[in-house]
């Protein structure tokens, strides 16, 4: 491997997946430099090619979670379709699917057969329910899955009604842990020579990121409920209006509260009993709110952020899409993608967060038009000929 | 490697995190087999111990994101400190910390440093705002990242104010980042033998979750606000009232809109030329809706789901946290862990979402209390005496 080769290369990708939670995932990895080949369905491919908004007649919600893969159509109800998958999961290290639990098996496709065609294949499995359990078999949507997990019942304004997350959370987490989970698994095969199934439900994932709110509940046996933009147990934490807009802050200990009540001149608070420490600024919430409403709504947030940044008081504005792409920070993490679509032109997107020093990944490839590498594949990988791939295309198995 | 061994194990983290992000990373790679040495400032701890809410004195929150880790208490101010976390590093594959940028280093004790001790170091840095960039040296903390990352501009109420996700959603995004980073570090080093530095920003990661809502700034050049709890392109996609409570559905597909409209008995809703494709219900979404809103309120939301769940329609309750921990589906995924704390006794928390076929992980040991594996460790990783450790101790080093 050569200093500046991605972390990745080298790993094929066999990725069945469609939509949100297996795409984003299998993005992850093309980024770190796997080869992804996604296999597609002929006719209409993944169905979020279909998903607005379009940018000349393309999804730019397929495009942004795309890119840098190939695209393989591939008839999967055929015999021929399933024959060549097993082919190319002899040359692979990983085969990701998002399928509801059964539909592998119906095809006969499932991790059972597929470890006798290569045993060391690691078989990610993302579902909603996961593959046992009494809603193992049912569909799920990242909205059901943020509902039934208990994200939405603690999120909101305190008192009002459940809210979703604005972004698919549901299957974004899920995706990040299925990652986590091939990479575990690519590094017990490096002790084991074999592979093994990874099997990660978007609910299950739900729980684990619901944080303190079940400690919360097990300890006082109080049901958390929505607590709008406020730390559950640390005070102050949230969101106040300003004279032009918002604001949040955050005082998360003893010292931050002091250089807090210096920095908007109320040192007087600092030394209130009321609120001299975090538990009783909790206590009187209320109180303290208001008081420090009406400090906030004197000034502009700009202001408001200059003022206090000094101090190394933590702050920030809450920003809209238009100002991420932007900003001087996300900026200068190279954290917007710019990439070019050809006849669409060039698209921004969010880049890649994991940073490395020696080998690290890139956006760096387009997302493919439906089964643009269908011949580049067949006869890179499998060593077809382009009359054979020709022929297949005419038996509509590719 | 037995095949029932835990896929990490064999691997050692020096762990310098504190709170939540890197802890929460931590936690993973502990659930997963890694031994992780949580290494703490000696007279109090990660500040996280004195988190509420308590049970028995104990932090539920830290019990909760520190289970299967041990602890040694040390000064790393102190020379004999630095001395022997570098004796450490040797013994180890990985270091994390969660530090603001350039604390290491004034300690002296950054990747540039720690590569000379242990070239095959993977050195791990979580912060709020990343290595580099003019914010790097800010201090951050969730809800700040949420509202300046763009998630509080798309989260709640159409038309209403920000709101934040009601977990610690940007920390816990990146400590699953962080982990993707570490494991893929892992990788490479297997191919070129050495370490690597592992940067990720909370900052950058809430971008990456922003999800279709950059792709849709970019197409329409609309600024997303919040959108309540409806999906942003597809319809009817969303949370209704019942008559009991609130129901959540999802109708991702033409034929699931067929069936659904069969499903509530309303087959002429099927044949309405306004709501005939996904584009057009969008388009009429408002009619749509009040029509909805009035079906659904006729009926409680389990008469609801009985009815839907038979034809396959995606659909769900919000539950809230009482109703996760009985849950038959989660309790059938072995996702409610419950670990025995001694006095504090037994504590419920979420278990492990990633499972493996052939070297699962396991939730099976407690959270440590601070500096309960000094000596231990000191003893068995370092060789040296008790008497060495005791000595140490009385020097407050640790």
């Amino acid at each position: 491997m050569k200093s500046q080769q991605k972390p990745l290369a080298g790993l094929r990708i066999i990725d069945l997946s469609r939509v949100l939670a297996g795409p984003f995932a299998a993005m992850i990895l093309a980024d770190l430099g796997a080869d992804v080949v996604k296999i597609e369905e002929p006719n209409f491919g993944d169905e979020s090619r279909g998903f607005p908004p379009f940018k000349d007649g393309f999804s730019a919600y397929f495009i942004s979670i795309n890119r840098g893969k190939r695209s393989v159509t591939l008839n999967l109800k055929e015999k021929r379709g399933k024959e060549i998958l097993k082919e190319l999961v002899k040359k692979a290290d990983i085969l990701l699917e998002n399928y509801r639990p059964g539909a592998m098996k119906r095809l006969g496709l499932d991790y059972e057969v597929l470890k006798e065609v290569n045993p060391r294949l690691i078989y990610a499995a993302c579902s909603g329910f996961g593959q046992n359990g009494p809603l193992s078999g049912n569909g799920a949507y990242d909205l059901i899955i943020q509902a039934m997990g208990g994200m939405m019942s603690i999120t909101g304004d305190k008192g009002g009604t459940p809210t979703k997350v604005g972004a698919s959370i549901a299957d974004l987490t899920a995706a990040l842990y299925t990652t986590i989970g091939i990479l575990t698994a690519l590094h017990a095969r490096e002790q084991t020579g074999l592979g093994q199934m990874v099997d990660v439900a978007m609910l299950d994932c739900q729980i684990c990121i619901l944080e303190n709110a079940i400690a919360r509940y097990v300890v006082s046996n109080e049901i958390p409920g929505p607590v709008g933009s406020r730390h559950a147990s640390v005070t102050p934490f949230q969101a106040f209006p300003t004279k032009d807009s918002y604001l949040v802050i955050g005082i998360g200990n003893e010292k931050l509260w002091e250089r807090f009540c210096r920095g908007i001149k109320r040192p007087d608070l600092a030394k209130d009993e009321r609120f001299a420490l975090n538990a009783k600024r909790n206590e009187n919430y209320e109180v303290l709110n208001s008081i420090l409403e009406g400090v906030f709504r004197s000034r502009t947030t700009e202001d408001w952020i200059r003022l206090m940044e000094k101090d190394g008081i933590p702050c920030g504005p809450i920003n809209t899409v238009d100002k991420i792409l932007d900003h001087p920070q996300i900026l200068a993490r190279e954290m917007i993608a710019e990439i070019d679509h050809g006849s669409i032109g060039k698209l921004k997107m969010a880049g890649l967060p994991i940073k490395l020093s020696a080998t690290p990944g890139k956006v760096d490839k387009p997302a493919p038009r439906l089964g643009e590498h269908t011949e580049e594949v067949l006869v890179g990988v499998l060593g077809m000929t382009r009359e054979e791939v020709a022929a297949l295309r005419m038996k509509k198995v590719v």
